[in-house]
């Protein structure tokens, strides 16, 4: 009987990020009872991304000791832009050949036998941080997820934000008029300063001019091909010159945007999550802070910035949260 | 009998100014019935800035026919910031004088005899323009004040968004890491740019480093000490090639920061007000979409961007749409 009423309850999360494929089952208290993870396929389609987050979610739902029958349902948070009602996500650029729109919900429902929501990323990790994380004491606020990209997710007045769909997109807010080009084809955006891709390209082209680093030598020994969150806080730790002359512009762009949007809504908490975010913890929270300062109008009373709570598993167990509202 | 219905729905609006107090009178349909304008005192404190502003109410109020007496209430428009339910205002730096907090509500309810209703200026102005203006059609709006400074209101889902009492401050949003020098002491605000104040400054640098520019002989020709909307009009009518390069700095600018503020909450539409705003009209408010468009995120689907309707009046009807919410 124990059994029963905790599996009526249990629901699936899924985040699909552009490197890796995090899911959780978690009971009905949001806590995690099963976890698993799975690299993002870079080859292939749609269909085979849907079938590598069944996977996960199956991984998961193992790992709890459960079945897929056993879910109520379970979400996913994926980048790109979704239709919530239709589950299909399109403009999913760092996905394997995903072009126009895919039905997701769909597939990963006939692949799991479970009702399956799909929410967009960085709201759900942001909702999951104001419900369950860092965000709890506060009625508005800021979600910075820094990681490859720089994403955002907004809460106001204890409900998300979204606009007319498309809110919350601190990574291309214009930090420098005429500035770096960004991923995204346009000039001077963050993301174009503190987006973990750009940050690496920047890295390869001081070294293209003769620099020294040992950020590529430190991502060879430890077998990655990019310049991952760990190596660049190993190079930190290691004192590493361009390292922290790269980071450093980073979190200066990042309090500028951060104060930007401060400035424009005057929120009480920003939440910093994201593959960087989390790995270089408060102490960076506070350094984008201190960054903000000088760009803050009302300088006396500043937001309370803080590192995401949910860590690493912040993003799907926000996805699970949209499996809570919508299961019968 | 007509005039005793009227009389019981007229309400006073005060829009106060750096130049100017400009003064209505409206009716229950927020019709204005009477005008009036002053210029703001130079010298003196509080105390006098009260009196005037009782001073351009009473004429007003002669304007329409009526007596104060007559009123059922009368709002301010006030930079600084604003205690709404002390009446006062305090931090109104570009005021003569005003030092700490001035109790202007009780202050203009002893002069007037009526109650008074104090609220910030530019918030006003942007829930005039929702109201009654060019935003009625929308249900989330980001107003513009672009005049001396860059001053900005926000309307999201139909209601103000205050933040925690100082949100949309547009003109103190970062367009450029590292730029000019604003006056409120930050580097690369936008109203270092785009601000009329700014923009003066830039064009007397710009004459003691030798260039040559028609907008001082014309602000003499019009009697004028500074650079006024009408000065900047006339100096591009003409061709002045620094006018026109000055104001095209500064339309980057508006576009980049509105632009960010899109990105940031992907609102339906932005009013263009302010003393440039209003002057330039739509083809500026066209030219700033026009600039905001490189930097928008979701290119395919832009805001509407058009020119405050109520014109220079916004401001005094913003202001006495307070009088009307705690009329008894």
């Amino acid at each position: 009987m124990a059994t029963a009423t905790r599996t009526r309850t249990a629901r699936g999360g899924i985040d699909l990020g552009g490197t890796k494929i995090e899911a959780v089952v978690v009971d009905g208290r949001n806590q995690v009872i099963g976890s698993a993870r799975r690299p993002t396929p870079t080859t292939g389609g749609p269909r085979d991304v849907a079938k590598e987050l069944a996977r996960a979610l199956r991984d998961a739902v193992a790992d709890a000791g459960l079945e897929t029958s056993d879910l109520s349902g379970a979400g996913v948070g994926s980048p790109g832009a979704i239709d919530a009602d239709a589950g299909t996500v399109s403009s999913a650029g760092n996905l394997p050949g995903w072009k126009g729109s895919f039905a997701l919900g769909p597939a990963l429902e006939a692949e799991l036998g479970t009702p399956v929501t799909i929410g967009n990323d960085v709201s759900v990790a942001t909702e999951a941080e104001f419900r369950l994380g860092a965000g709890r004491p506060y009625r508005s606020l800021l979600g910075v997820f820094w990681g490859t990209g720089v994403g955002g997710g907004l809460i106001l007045e204890r409900k998300p934000w979204l606009g007319r769909g498309s809110s919350a997109e601190i990574g291309h807010m214009v930090v420098k008029i005429g500035g770096a080009r960004c991923g995204c084809g346009r000039e001077g955006c963050l993301e174009a300063y503190a987006g973990r891709g750009s940050m690496e390209n920047r890295a390869r082209k001081y070294v293209d001019q003769g620099r020294r680093t040992d950020l590529f030598k430190l991502m060879k020994e430890r077998g990655r091909t990019r310049l991952t969150s760990g190596v660049w806080a190993k190079a930190i730790e290691r004192e590493d010159k361009l390292a922290i002359e790269i980071v450093d512009t980073a979190i200066g762009a990042l309090g500028a945007a951060v104060a930007s949007a401060v400035n424009l809504l005057d929120i009480e908490a920003v939440v910093i999550g994201g593959g960087l975010g989390i790995r270089f913890g408060q102490p960076y929270a506070d350094r984008i802070l201190g960054a903000m300062k000088p760009h803050l109008f009302v300088d006396e009373n500043p937001p309370a910035v803080r590192v995401a709570e949910l860590g690493d598993l912040g993003g799907a167990i926000g996805a699970s949260l949209l499996a809570r509202r919508t299961a019968r």
